[in-house]
């Protein structure tokens, strides 16, 4: 159900022939009632321009509608990109009969051409068409490009309803947030200022802790949609609850179904001098090629996290870290304590592997998601062009 | 001839036993007049014990000799492992007639295990027994770890002669050298501190602008030595030239034999902000896994490099990059145009690959090597325990 999940959404994803494949490539979602939004954008300095043109959106109206096209990315595409996009917004209001500037835009894929139009108007035409308030999986399916399935997550308990999409594959780097997922909610929220205030801890908690292959994309975007109005207090917790399940939920999925990935790496870092480093240090271990093709042979080896963690870039140097003081386990058993190999070597094969250190210098704490390095990584994009 | 280019030097490379394989693993090389040295080290956090007991040992006299063992790296081995360094350089010292502190040891191999004593000291009298002045090849071979083949350059011009010998293959990364490469000169110097005024400048536009994989090893050392003098001011220039030049040829051989190395990536970024944010973009590029699995399937992505630089962490954010001015080239050939797509697509094939940038913002420039990232770099890193 992903976006649909929460009562006042519709959602459809539909075939434009975008996509050489012919695979579903247009997705929409909107809100049934008058909704408030927010979005966190990829930081990166080449932005495309659904990306430009949505953040301006955002800056004059609420949104009520996302339009999501797979295939071509509309980056770097100057200003004809950006005349694509608001083209696209333009289309998508005038079949739901609300602003363009109510539309989001994103768009994921190769880097360069233009958008299709003549596919993609009709394409969004026929999503108009295609809304339901069942239609969370098919949009769910039509955001994807080298994803092997969907990715959706829904959390519907006694409290609000928090359902989600994304996309991922590659290009997973978090800086923000490094892929396209748009969650939708039935808790009530004023204003997309507000919203934001409860997206971006989810998001900075989740989609930011997480590596594919250490890139940062052009597209990367989480959109939070929410009908507007006042949320009950007392159900405020379990929304915050829900959200960052759905948001974690999509992050783990993403990294488990990335370019290549046979293991899901969870590092975990405490003891760390602050958090800051503790991220720092995280980071550095989930984004080591040495490491992650270690994980990717089921190699327990230590030697290589050592050396990631002591040379993760913090504060113009490396964070803080005294091998002396360092312990590092595998799914649990201590290989590396306090200075000291332990001469246990853990035997790792299953489709995750946690990696603990401990720095034993104060409170920090940070943990990170990662895919391993393959050889299907290699191969998928020495052959695919992004 | 390596290390022995330079009159004044003998060296030697024998089989210790260290290595499972029985290939040569302890190299020496000493000065044959009283000499001059300096090093630069691993910034890594994590230092190996040979790392700490030679940066000791600078501190207290001029290096006379360098030894050198492959196979085991005597890294988080703590006290224990200094004190293997430490009995090394005594022997060393003892053979020699200088002094233990009088001796760098620089180890490369695997991280954790300690020292085979009992093979490396009889392994240092071998080498000790085995000086000669046509002994550089022989110790250039005998610091290699999954290197290819040895990697030696020569400046033996009319001026002063430079001469060195390196190991690279994997964790090649600069943070600084990360690698061993020592270099000997004919060229008197007084001190080692003026021996470092001179190192300094030419490994930071060499080793230093090098990537494999971007992994930061707990090892990396480059050592110059130096007979004892004061050098001819009028052959001043072609010394800093001839030690430019073989850090530089070094610096290459150790990308183009980078582990899975099938493609040399010389990335060059001009027209940036300044010469700091150039470095940063192009150390981006150069270590971005999309753009180095693109390389080794000879694809001309330039979206990828255009993430990429679009990405460059910079000051607690990204580099300034605008990319309606910014252009690409791939071995010269325009693929993006002052934000524009010129829809040229280069064709790529060769054991080199030059990509270039030009800003458009300013006048830093800054240059980087790096090897592709490849399906044998995986299956290398997958299989080999470092």
């Amino acid at each position: 159900m992903s976006v649909t999940a929460a009562a006042g959404f519709a959602a459809a994803g539909v075939s434009a022939g975008i996509r050489p494949s012919g695979r579903p490539d247009v997705a929409l979602v909107r809100a049934l009632r008058p909704a408030v939004g927010c979005a966190m954008w990829t930081r990166n300095r080449v932005q495309a321009a659904p990306v430009t043109v949505s953040r301006r959106h955002l800056e004059l109206a609420e949104p009520q509608a996302v339009v999501v096209n797979a295939g071509v990315a509309n980056a770097a595409t100057g200003l004809p990109g950006e005349e694509d996009a608001r083209t696209t917004a333009e289309r998508v209001a005038e079949r739901l009969g609300i602003r363009p500037e109510e539309v989001i835009v994103l768009s994921t894929g190769v880097i360069g051409p233009r958008l299709p139009m003549d596919k993609l108007l009709p394409g969004v035409d026929a999503a108009a068409e295609a809304l339901s308030a069942e239609g969370g999986d098919s949009a769910a399916e039509a955001i994807l490009t080298t994803d092997n399935g969907s990715k959706t997550a829904i959390v519907a308990r006694d409290g609000p309803t928090v359902g989600g999409m994304a996309k991922g594959a590659g290009m997973i780097h978090p800086s923000l947030a490094t892929m396209l997922a748009v969650v939708t909610t039935d808790y009530p929220l004023p204003s997309g200022v507000e919203a934001d205030r409860y997206l971006r801890p989810a998001v900075e908690r989740t989609f930011n802790r997480i590596s594919v292959d250490g890139d940062c994309s052009t597209n990367d975007a989480v959109v939070l949609l929410a009908p507007r109005g006042e949320g009950d207090p007392v159900l405020e917790t379990a929304f915050v609850d829900a959200l960052g399940e759905v948001c974690e939920s999509l992050a783990r999925q993403i990294v488990a179904d990335g370019e290549g990935a046979t293991v899901v790496l969870e590092i975990k870092v405490a003891g760390a001098s602050s958090s800051e480093e503790a991220h720092a240090i995280a980071r550095r271990v989930a984004t080591s090629p040495l490491v992650k093709t270690a994980a990717f042979g089921h190699d327990p080896n230590w030697g290589r996290v050592l050396a990631a963690a002591g040379s993760a870039p913090w504060n113009g140097g490396f964070a803080h870290l005294d091998p002396d003081r360092l312990s590092v386990a595998f799914d649990g058993t201590a290989v590396f304590r306090s200075g000291v190999p332990t001469g246990l070597v853990p035997e790792l094969g299953g489709a995750a592997c946690r990696i603990d250190l401990d720095l034993g210098l104060g409170n920090g704490e940070a943990s990170y998601l990662a895919s391993d390095l393959s050889t299907d990584y290699v191969r998928l994009n020495a052959e695919y062009t992004t």
